[in-house]
């Protein structure tokens, strides 16, 4: 087995998430951009939408939500906009931009120098904009200003205008998934379907190359580096873990949901990962069912304060749940069964009671508000937290608990089923 | 890029196809097995079925169409045997097999070496058929004797006692598709879907561990190989192709299909290494729809005799179709469009007329022997080919153009929409 | 055949709709209501409708709707207001209602007669909000007091709580469909999927008993009437007409689009109908594919002026268009295929070019804007229409050429794919 | 409610069904024909079937299975020849056919009296082969000599020359589902899907015109007739019964399976029908998941023997089970759950203990074979029950509880997911 370890010694404490409540610091978010335009009636199936979007409408929603945050002393970051800077470093972040995305195997070999050398001419801002946004032969054609490349390439010859060269990203919007803070180190995540896993790219290029994290010293849980500093992350076969199910709940212990699109095989790897460097001492798997409306964990839950969460009954009451936690000889694991959820995560958060506040309304309510995003809320500070305004049945559920919901407008952001949880991608919040 | 050389300068002529209808020699077959046992309504569909099959009466007609073949002198090789033979070599040949099936995200890492271990103590045979036929977790308990594996591994403790350990391959019945030899070379080929990429895990172990092949000193087209004489197929992302839509017709061209599970990026791929050692002068891409009726180009069209072919009217005659040629400069192509299928074939083979026998009977009857892989039949000889009895319309067509039909029966081995092109994979024909 | 003539000699002139675009005066809408609270993730596809709907919202975008049109003098009428008063009007309204709604064949023969009873002892508004808005096992309990059905009932032995006895129609937010004026008289269509067939129903009981609707002496187009002034609509097989396929278009014109909802079958009936009262003079039917995306003529194509309308090109540019026209002998049809839509349109309205607006923005964008209803304006005069703001490409377009477009929020109406024109039933508006 | 008195006081015994296991002594059956040629790998879907079907091979299956029937005594007759000679009797009979299959809504207006004319003028072997086969537009141009309708018609206009005028029934396959006696009456059922619900026409042809049956006396259950003994069973809604989930298990007992087809408001009407002719006495309704693949009652569960039986685990082990008997007062019904199926059975059979035999083999064996038609058997006498061959597992089992088990082969026959239990329509089988 590859060693496991984190980069250095001595973690930094530059950046870290060290509780899901704890008062939030900083964060990246993805406004809404022309990947978004790219979605179709035939295409939003396979981009993961259930619709297309009124992309202007939805950057007002999202610049409402970001100015909210920044206005309660948030410090706010856009991913697009670091993946620009990153890419601007210098030649080296570009070039790994550009083989990655643009291979023999995705363009042909007939073209690929070309087209590589094209897009690592461009500058960052450019570069960046078209390896979320999607990239047209049409497009690529108009840049060049060739006539065609149809008479060197087959790919290119078979190829409609539409086509694309580089595919659009437009799950980008919901930053929690791709990249994953876990107390002081970062997952970079093998995404579930193709149509997201080069989103996972474009993070690694941030990580790796923008002057805010390449020297920050954090630790690296997934995926495992090579001497060479080189990520060994190319082929995760049917393996994948997405941020969705991840939760650094405090205490040591890291909450991960068993789901749709979280591997029971990848939670291995990552509790080896924590493990070995002493950065976790519990992980609870919660098994939920393997379908869309319950995507990822923080689909049907989400913490709310120190001991206050909200919970989508139907899975919530229902899920089986598992501890794992370092076994006897080192790189060995223990796994136990749990009573419930609220009783694994009472005993790991040394907490009396959990109140697990459920979805507002009736059953048919309940399903209506869990489908918008209704569980999904992403805490500011213990006790104040965010969620879709459409969810009045949840909101005011919340409010009776004395837990203080602002709420933002999500006809349009919600439209891929994520809220203010999977919108959002801490990387420095206080423990509790 | 990498270089795409063949093995060894002298190329071997022990084994070949040289032609998609000269005398049949040698070929590779797998009589139906556990695997198909595997099959139930609920994963069929996943499994790539329509239907699950009595296994006891597939090998009745499986093994009524090998007799056939042997009679007329065709020697004929089970796959699974091969497969034995190759992991009996000694321990390397099992090494890689294990390490290569069972790995830290196909099992979880707490139980990889467990397992791996457990594998690699079996015998040849036991593990083929195995590896072939799927390992469940309680066949693997049953074998190790072991209470259990739950309590280290959040894998194990998550499974039900029928999850598979090793996924089952019932479309190993189908050995046209992993493995495509053309001309003195061999493609192992990366599949389309997920269920079927093991299958070219075992062809890699028998081509290059088994003494038949080890040191015969052909070319692999695919996958390229470093100087460890490692493959290094490990991602192919979303490029595939797959040997049913490969045909070597002679005279140095290649037939491929553009098809639901072959893509224009690996055809160029595939050319860039059939002219860099001079094997091909051309290859001729077939555009057909992306559909699982014409899952391949031998799904609609099949060559029959030197000038004989059958075709599906409604595929065949709207293809687009493109011939690839070696370009001015090393390792370039030049891609031109032409007029139809008939007359790229026409002008590669140097024939006058390449009469296309269209499917039997009026449109409705038509589709239904499409269906049947009533285009699917493999020429024994130049006018002499074995195709399913059922697809009465056709096979009286083909009489009436003199054209040999040897029947055979196939209700359950065409479950799979396959007939004898796709459960043959020639490794010694005769050119026309 | 049985007789279609329309009821009495002389025509009122009461009510009627003369054009698609001449000055607009009364119409009919329904405000989002209990019937949208229905829709669940899990329901949705079976009622229709492409998400659940924020109802509250959905009523502020809807109110608003309403306050315009009769801020410019145009008369609104709610279709539950005139449910509710027509089921007031007596018990045979009630009786009506209550027995083509709840059968023997839709509850069971055991309690048939105990929930008619039930829902035949509630007020008009009651009954007018059930009937719409469906109603559970359990709320029917709850109302009765009773302890249970079960015991005699095999139905609701087996039913859940939650069981609906009254089905929701969440699609009465389309008023276009279930009732669609012609000229002087109505049609009474039955729809499509069967989860819409109880609108009808709702309308007839409007336009039987409303005192506005009850001797107003209208023609209706469709269901022949008996002698006993019943309908004869109660078994439609698989041949359905919805409104929002047909378009009083003038000059005795009616355009009907045969689609994945209406049929060639039920058009013929209609002209015969039409022609039979010499209502029409011609009947134009439109070929479009039969898909979701395009339910209905008006999701791709509506009138917009004397001389303009606007389509989307992918489906009008390539529509089969034939003329229907009364034949020599009474009752007969004579058929001819048109050239295009917009020369047959030309033709029937003697205009000299109809300036057919493609849907705004390039491929991606048209097929955006057309699924968010970019091509159902509803016009309140010649030039005037009414359109979802999020159209920005169309709407900008269509000013380009003139056309005032007044702008309505429809985050939430347009879930059911639907726009102004889908959710106005016209029941008198002038001719141009 | 209206009467559901049985026609005539003194009840024939010329036909009845008094038990699912006496002894068989006249069935009805139908030999693959035309509609199954109808088959393609686009309708089949439609057309409720997993596969085309070679029609040839599946009528040597079928004629074995019959010629197996009389060799040991039992009369068999065919449904085509049996609505061959009913519409063979005069005018009257074929009348009724035609303007039932040919409606205004089916054909549309203009060409209704055209082509019940044509059909009319057939003689009945020509009228009943495509009643059940159906016809084209083209080939009712090829029968009338005509140059076409499209001048007269928008629906044949519109309509490609392979449109079905008369739609095809390839589950007539299939006699136990239309019709289905249970002891001394028949229930002409309305089927589930639309594509089956012209089966129940011809049924009732048959029923009502052919000597055989037109003046036997016996009972109609279902649907209910007028005084003018004509059947009002035009629109069943969505309510269905098919005979596949109705049993008359002996003893005044009837067992219906509440399915994917089957409603439990069928259900009433049936008992209320059965009850009031003192026919039964209880009805045992079994709740199985609405599913393809245990579509009825007897494809999990089939009686073999008086005290035995056989069923497949995960199903009929989890049903709930509800007894429906006479209530109070006439016509009311009283409903009590049950223990299990085993105990309803028992009870009702006034039998010790129901051995119910498991489908054989392994979990995935016995979902295999349950698939195959593996527990759809239909007893020739107590103890000898014919099944498919392939299902060898299960047969084994049955024969190790003193079963005898008659093989029929089953490679065709069973694409629609149908047995012998499903093929066979019993009009007289004695108690036991």
């Amino acid at each position: 087995m590859r060693s496991r370890q984190p980069i250095g010694g001595a973690v930094s404490a530059k950046y870290g998430v060290h509780s899901e409540v704890g008062r939030l610091r900083q964060v990246i978010v993805h406004r809404p951009d022309l990947s978004l335009e790219r979605l179709t009636p035939d295409n939003r199936d396979e981009l993961l939408y259930d619709d297309v979007l009124w992309v202007r409408r939805a950057q007002i929603e999202h610049d409402a939500f970001v100015a909210m945050m920044r206005e309660r002393g948030i410090e706010v970051f856009y991913h697009q906009e670091l993946l620009a800077e990153a890419l601007g470093t210098g030649p080296e972040a570009k070039r790994q931009a550009v083989e990655r995305a643009v291979t023999e195997l995705s363009v042909g070999p007939a073209l690929v120098d070309d087209i590589r050398n094209e897009l690592a001419s461009w500058d960052g801002t450019k570069l960046a904009r078209h390896l979320i946004g999607g990239l047209t032969k049409q497009e690529l054609l108009d840049e060049t200003q060739r006539v065609g490349f149809d008479g060197k390439s087959l790919v290119a010859a078979m190829a409609d205008p539409g086509a694309f060269v580089l595919p659009p990203l437009p799950n980008s919007l919901y930053q929690r998934d791709p990249a994953a803070w876990l107390y002081e180190g970062v997952s970079l995540n093998p995404l579930f379907f193709h149509a997201r896993r080069l989103e996972t790219l474009n993070q690694t290029i941030v990580y790796r190359h923008h002057p805010m994290f390449a020297d920050a010293g954090f630790a690296y849980w997934y995926p495992p580096m090579g001497d060479d500093g080189r990520f060994d992350e190319e082929d995760f076969g049917q393996a994948s873990i997405e941020g969705g199910d991840m939760m650094p709940i405090g205490n040591g212990a890291v909450a991960i949901g068993v789901s749709e699109r979280t591997t029971s095989r990848m939670i291995e790897h990552l509790a080896q990962s924590l493990f070995a460097a002493e950065a976790a001492t519990r992980v609870i798997a919660v098994n939920i069912p393997p379908n869309r409306s319950y995507m990822h964990l923080d689909t049907v839950f989400t913490l709310l304060d120190v001991n206050k969460a909200t919970g989508y009954p139907p899975v919530v009451d229902e899920a089986e749940v598992y501890s794992v936690r370092p076994g006897d000889k080192e790189g060995t694991l223990e796994v136990h069964q749990d009573k419930s959820l609220a009783a694994a995560f009472e005993d790991a958060l040394g907490i009396g009671h959990l109140d697990i506040i459920p979805t507002g309304g009736d059953d048919h309510q309940q399903a209506r508000e869990q489908w918008d995003s209704g569980s999904n809320f992403v805490a500011l500070e213990p006790g104040v937290v965010v969620g879709y305004h459409k969810n009045e049945f949840t909101n005011r559920k919340l409010r009776e608990h004395d837990v203080e919901v602002i709420e933002i407008e999500g006809f349009e952001l919600g439209k891929g089923r994520g809220g203010g949880h999977c919108m959002t991608c801490p990387i420095l919040r206080d423990p509790v």
